[in-house]
């Protein structure tokens, strides 16, 4: 019997990549949406084609650390958001060498975005209008939108997506903007504060109209579902 | 920039690990209780110490390939539910090399875990009740158990512990076991009943008391949580 760490070979790499979604209005709707930013390759495989930001593990640099930096150099940024997806290893997706992808994703909040600065070779995208992607990365993707949607309805992510103070209608475009759907604004209003997932501040959004919305910040909850 | 495959370092070794829950008897108590196959490690680091079956990945097997190895030459079995949970990679989890393992679960059925056959330096552990483990596989097997038990609340993973049809009592058990505490079964029939989780079958399960139990099956649902 085998166990764990003996390992006697070593033709397989690793690397670590990293699907980032921000919300940011849809260039011809306007609509709240999800994007994430890309890099160009810039050599073969795939050159020319665009990837998910990642690579490959460095020997003295956990996996969180990994996927931080390569954040931190596609984006600028380090935001407060950061877990494990799902590894990636099927033998035939890198079509020279043999290569499992430990994937992390990053949600990330409007304030932290508006500070967002894009490295060399990057540009952000519609999330759902990518294809073409290098290697297996529109599986991966595929894989990112898939679990956010259905993580949106059974856990707390959305708050991923809002500043600490947030208005129930900028809590509702985070879910329309994930779900790609409208949301009727009395009963996600009547569902969320049912939920108990929210708390009032007792301020109110300054500076809009005669009847500011109110503020609300996220409940503590006995016991985080992942 | 970098993306994904550019791997220029072969410094990091990858691993395969599996753990394997089942439902038997405490050895003690008698109550329905989650254990899982441990292996004895017959050289260093960490000769004579119980391991979490596993191995090194091979450049021609896909992970769950890996897995579904690791599982048959472990017990002998082949388990539906085979799902990968969370890779470990910490720089230091290993003393000699490093060594990123991507941890896959299985959970067994009680009809297949009546097949079960234990490998080559193989035994059996209350999962509960396992410590000093080799490397990190201690924190592995909490970080499981948590997520198993989180998991029982929100989605259908305790079908994965029962045969096709089963009586609400072998649901309950299930839970209990996992849970570890015992919950009311008129509230528990209730409750599962009002999820639409389970349909009725029709048929009861013979040869036991006067006033033979309900037979349920899994019923069909339009989207799964995983």
């Amino acid at each position: 019997m085998r166990t764990d760490v003996d390992t006697d070979t070593d033709q397989v790499s690793l690397a670590v990549s990293t699907v980032i979604f921000a919300l940011r209005p849809h260039p011809t709707t306007g609509r709240t949406t999800l994007w994430l930013p890309l890099v160009r390759r810039i050599r073969e495989p795939y050159e020319g084609r665009w990837a998910l930001p990642g690579g490959p593990l460095r020997p003295d640099e956990d996996l969180a650390a990994s996927a931080r930096h390569t954040l931190e150099r596609t984006t600028g940024l380090a935001p407060r958001h950061l877990e494990q997806l799902y590894s990636f290893g099927a033998v035939d997706r890198s079509p020279e060498d043999r290569v499992v992808s430990i994937v992390y994703w990053a949600l990330v909040r409007p304030d932290e975005d508006a500070r967002a600065t894009d490295g060399e070779n990057v540009e952000w995208f519609v999330a759902d209008d990518v294809r073409g992607l290098a290697f297996d990365h529109d599986t991966i993707l595929r894989y990112a939108l898939a679990r956010l949607r259905a993580k949106i309805t059974y856990s707390p992510i959305a708050f991923a997506f809002v500043t600490p103070e947030f208005t129930l209608a900028d809590l509702r475009a985070v879910h329309e903007a994930v779900l790609d759907r409208s949301l009727d604004p009395a009963n996600f209003r009547r569902q969320v504060l049912a939920s108990g997932t929210v708390t009032a501040t007792g301020s109110y959004l300054t500076g809009t109209s005669h009847r500011p919305p109110a503020l609300y910040r996220r409940a503590a909850l006995p016991e985080e579902i992942r």
